[in-house]
Parts: structure tokens; sequence; C-alpha cells
């Protein structure tokens, strides 16, 4: 087991990365305040792993609530059904929720132990390569609004993240795939030597060979920890972890949640960001195409969906959430291993963008 | 004009209190970040302070939400109107909510705010005497559940507070009386020179003189600032400021939001509270009249209604937030001017007060 700490002074918290670790109680109970624990997870998920962590926790006052499976289901009303369960039950303030499941699941545990009762405690347990590199770590939490993605939410930090790499074998592939472009993601935006490996290693990573796997997995939680501890809340740098989400979150709203994974969209969305960075003199076309080929070698789209129109696409972009007084800012790439935020480019090249990455 | 600080680091913010302050620009807009501006509202207040608080913000990008008026609609269901209405208008993440209004348009924006995006911007501009002295300082945000108050909610501090005291000419009797209780609590928790200052000016208060309202909502603004930048998430002090809530919130609900307003249950709450500590032995007899005959020469309750059983009034009481592991948590005075958090009480003395205070 590997262990890292993600750095918020008196709110630090530790993630745990290994093979089996839903069977390991001292994981788990120092971080429970004494009061009940809610499990929440899917139909999916529960099936496979509910009755480990209940037998993990035996002697916890126990509890668990299943969400229907989907992003169409990151919704207020399913917030709403955690908060009736918590009350019904008389959940007290010294309760802790469990996120067992992917990044939706995760995602909206995180929000609803946000605001119930003004803020309780919750673990992250993710069982999806997307949300063990990505959406489990770092306190952003949300639900989907139909105008938006993550447009209602908080950042409140769990207190302990327990990533048990045995659970990938049950992943179906195309969803262990759409993870491997978060992890291609963190070496394009800050890890050079990353994406390298993953080059040379990308075949080892789609037969899921668990060593193979638990580098890149660590090695990405790494980046996002560090980011995260410099900048929670998004002031600046943490920007940087969006890269190439402004055109992902535009493909996944353009064709109706859950129709594209959201890590396919953002494989599509870093191939047109570094597409965006060549046209602008950036990055060299060399680059680009390493970028394109290694997405391809991990099995994901290189460009947006044909049916969406580019000014469709151009006009969900302007929705985003980091778009202010009508400056879009996008990242960009300046090699690979290296992202800066920029809010000045020259808008033809992004229109060049988005007509010309289609597949 | 008077201005007090609420220190909390780099989220301190100034609380402005005077007469007429509604129509000062340079109170509100230093605290716009250059984004839109909405203000939410309800039908009560927009016809009285609306075109008075647009007129001051001429020239700001504005709009306006208004929420229908009462408890009952402090709700998740308000929340969303707030966050369509700000997507339907594509408010960007620089917005600035501006809640004017009373306690429940304070809470809703506020948690809007907390929400919206991951957190925006707000201000509060206080419209009712209760909402001046308590709920709009220190950042608690919310909504109801069918279950329970203020059960879904953030800590989500204002970037300013504009307390216009002219906007009390024309506050109903019955609201203007429900404020004052929360000014006696202050005197009772940690004031006894206000508590005595009370007994002396209530006649003054209750002509709704301007003096005498200034002082007591400064000095009642300042034990707010005070406690809560030292407690800023309810840890540890910021608790004496429920002084008599859980009576309070037992009252409120059994008898369906929107009977008793909210103050009226809190006067009735301490008055509970001391009649507990008196029966525990901490409060003298004397003591306890004193704070009954101010609260009625506010024209407050003292009791609670008789309608509502001893059992249910407990039962009520044990769902309360603080609650923990069966523990409740009450507030007692130990003389008027000194409160303090008990965890150890005898039950018994708890049941004669619940069945003895009854009007």
């Amino acid at each position: 087991m590997k262990t890292l700490i993600l750095d918020l002074a008196e709110r630090s918290y530790p993630i745990h990365i290994g093979d089996g670790l839903l069977d390991d109680p001292d994981l788990f109970l120092p971080h429970l305040n004494g009061g009940p624990v809610l499990i929440i997870t899917n139909p999916t998920i529960a099936p496979l792993y509910l009755a480990r962590l209940q037998q993990t926790l035996a002697g916890v006052g126990l509890q668990h609530l299943e969400l229907p499976d989907g992003e169409e289901y990151k919704t207020l009303n399913s917030l709403k059904r955690i908060i009736d369960h918590a009350l019904q039950h008389r959940l007290s303030r010294d309760c802790t929720f469990i996120a067992l499941g992917g990044g939706v699941i995760g995602d909206i545990t995180g929000f609803a132990a946000a605001c119930y009762q003004r803020g309780v405690n919750y673990l992250q347990v993710p069982t999806t390569l997307l949300a063990q590199v990505d959406s489990s770590v770092g306190g952003k939490t949300a639900v989907n609004h139909p105008l938006g993605k993550n447009m209602i939410g908080s950042f409140h930090q769990p207190r302990c993240v327990v990533i048990d790499t045995g659970t990938l074998n049950t992943l179906p592939d195309r969803e262990f795939m759409a993870g491997l472009a978060e992890i291609i993601k963190y070496g394009l935006l800050g890890d050079a030597e990353l994406f390298a490996w993953l080059e040379t290693n990308m075949a080892a990573l789609r037969d899921r060979d668990a060593q193979a796997l638990s580098h890149a997995i660590e090695r990405s939680c790494r980046i996002k920890a560090d980011v995260v501890s410099a900048d929670e809340t998004e002031a600046g740098c943490r920007a940087l972890l969006n890269l190439g989400h402004t055109f992902a979150h535009a493909i996944e709203t353009g064709l109706g949640y859950g129709r594209w994974l959201h890590g396919e969209a953002v494989a599509a969305g870093c191939c047109m960001a570094a597409d965006l960075s060549m046209r602008l003199g950036w990055l060299g076309q060399a680059e680009r195409a390493r970028i394109c080929d290694l997405m391809e070698a991990a099995g994901l789209p290189i460009a947006a969906p044909e049916e969406l129109a580019e000014e469709q696409l151009l006009a969900l972009m302007r929705q985003d959430k980091k778009v202010r007084a009508g400056q879009m800012p996008l990242i960009l790439l300046e090699s690979v291993g290296k992202a800066a935020i920029h809010f000045d480019y020259d808008e033809n090249a992004l229109q060049s963008t988005l007509s010309m990455c289609r597949k």
C-alpha cells in the first residue's frame, strides 16, 4: 500500500492506494466521528463491494442507500434523497457518509456531506479509474443542472480517500479507458516523465497490470494532491487541472449527459486544446501528434462528434463556470508536460480548431 | 453611521448600521466583483425598497428575482429557483447576489451563493429587526427540510452587511417584537449591561426610537461578530448563540412553520432555558422572573403553546442538529449575562420545565 497526504493544514487527509484495501478496517475506523455511518452507493457497485465494506466496518452503526447509476442522476433530486434518508434515520451531526462508487456517487455524496446540517464528515472509496485519479481527491463536490454540469456544489474535503485498485477488475472496458484520459491529462499538464512512461506502458495498463496501474494512479494522485494543496479553491493554478475540460463540458452538454463518458470527452478536449495550442504557435506539430497518438492508444476519441455544430460547441463553451466578464480562459499547452491558462488568444484559431477537430 | 468589522482574517467584512444607508452606493460598490448583480427579494419588500436599491446601484448590470414571502418557502425549491434564474441569465462566477429582505431571504440567498458554481459573492441587506441583529451576520446559510429547520445549508460569509435602520419603519409590530427577542438573548448570554439597558429602554425601543434602536442593534451585532470571529463554524463558543433555540425549534416544528415567528419561539425558549436553569439550581428565582418580565415587556410569549404535548416537544428537541450520540446539549444560564453549554443535566428537571412552561 502507498499512502499520500493531501496537505491542507488541519484539514489534511491521507490517500491510500493498494489492492484489497476495502478489507482493512484500520484505514476507515480512525476517520469516523463515533456517530452513525451511511454508505451511499448504486445498484451496479452494491452487489460487488457493499457486503465487503459492511463486513470491514462491522460493529459500527451502519446504514446504506442506493442511488440510481448514471450521470443523469447527478441532480438536486438525488441530493435530496440522501438528506431525506439522513433525517428520516435521524443521523446526527457526528455521522459519516461514505461514497462507494464512481465519480457521480462521490460528487453527490460529497455535496450532501457539505450541506447536511451545514457540513458532516465523509470518506471517498472510489471504484472507477476516473474517480480514483481525479474526482475523489481534492474536495470538489457538485450536482448538475439541466443548463450546465457541476453548477451546484461546494468545496468540501473528505477525511480520507481509500483507493482499492482491486475494484478496477470489475470495471467495464469503456469506463476503464475513460479513466486513462485523466491520467494522460496529468502527464500533459505537469509531468512529461509520466507522459513518456504512459507511451511505453499503455499496453500493460490496458491489460490492467496491477503494478502499472498502481504506479499510474499514485503518480496522478500525487500531482492532483500537490496542485490542490497549493490552491484549494481554484483561485490560481488549480485551474490547470481543467485542461481539455471546457471543450469536454461543451461536448457532454451538447450530446446530453450520459452519451459520452466524461473521460472520453476529456480525451477529445485535450486533443482539441493541443490542436489550438499548435495553431497559436505554442506547441509543435510533432507534440500534438504524440498527444493524439497516446489518446488513440488508450482507445479514446481525439475529436468532437460530428453531430455537434461548431457554433453550438462555441456557445456551450461560453457557459463555462470560468467565463468572466465575457472572457473565456482556456488551458493551453506550451509543451508536453507544461500547461498554462490563457485569457487572450486568437478567436479565429479557436474557430478553426472547432471546425477541424471532428470525427 | 456605525461600522463594525467581523474579523475573519482575509474573509473579514464590514457591518454598517445607520438610517438611510440603502441610498449610499459607496457601501455597496466596493464589494461587487465587477460581474453582474442579482438582487433577491420578496413581494412584500420589493415595492418598499427595491427601486431605491436599484437606483443606488444604477450603472451596474442589475437583475432581480422575487421569491414568495414566508418561512414555508425557505426550501430547496426556492434555492433551485435562484440557481435556475442565474443560469438562464448566464451569470458568471464573478457575479454578486444581494439579499434584500428578512431572515428567510438572507438564509436562502446566502445558501444559493454558497452553492452556485461552488461559491459566489453575496451581500446582506436585512430589512427586519431579527435579520439585522442575527441572521444577516455570521455566514450561517440554510434552507429547511420538512423534518427539521435549517437542515440543508453551509457556512458562507457575506462580503458586507448593510443595515438600514430606516427599513424598520415599515416592519409590522409582531415582526418587530420578534426581533427584540434576539436582542434580549444577547443580553442574557453575554452582556448584563445590555440586559439592564433593555429593562430601562424597552418602551423607547417599542416606540422605534431611532437612537435606542441603533444602540441595541450595534450592541447585538458587536456580540455576534465577536463570537463568530472566535468560532466561525460552531466548534465551541458559537453554540452559546443558540440560547433558547433547541426549545424554539421544537415549538416551530411542532406547530408547523409560520404559525409562530422564530423570534416568538426564541422568547419562549429563553424563558424555558431560564426555568430549567433555575430548577437545576444555577439561576435565582428573581433572575428568572426578570427574564420573563423583560420578554413580556417586549410583547413576547414566555412559554410554549398549550397544544404541544410535553412528549412531542421532547421528541422534537432530540432531533436538534446539536444532538450527538444521544446526548442533547442545552445552553443554560448561570446568571443574567452568563450562559454555558451543558451536556449533563437532570432529565427530570427538563421534564418539569416542559410540563410547567405552558400558556
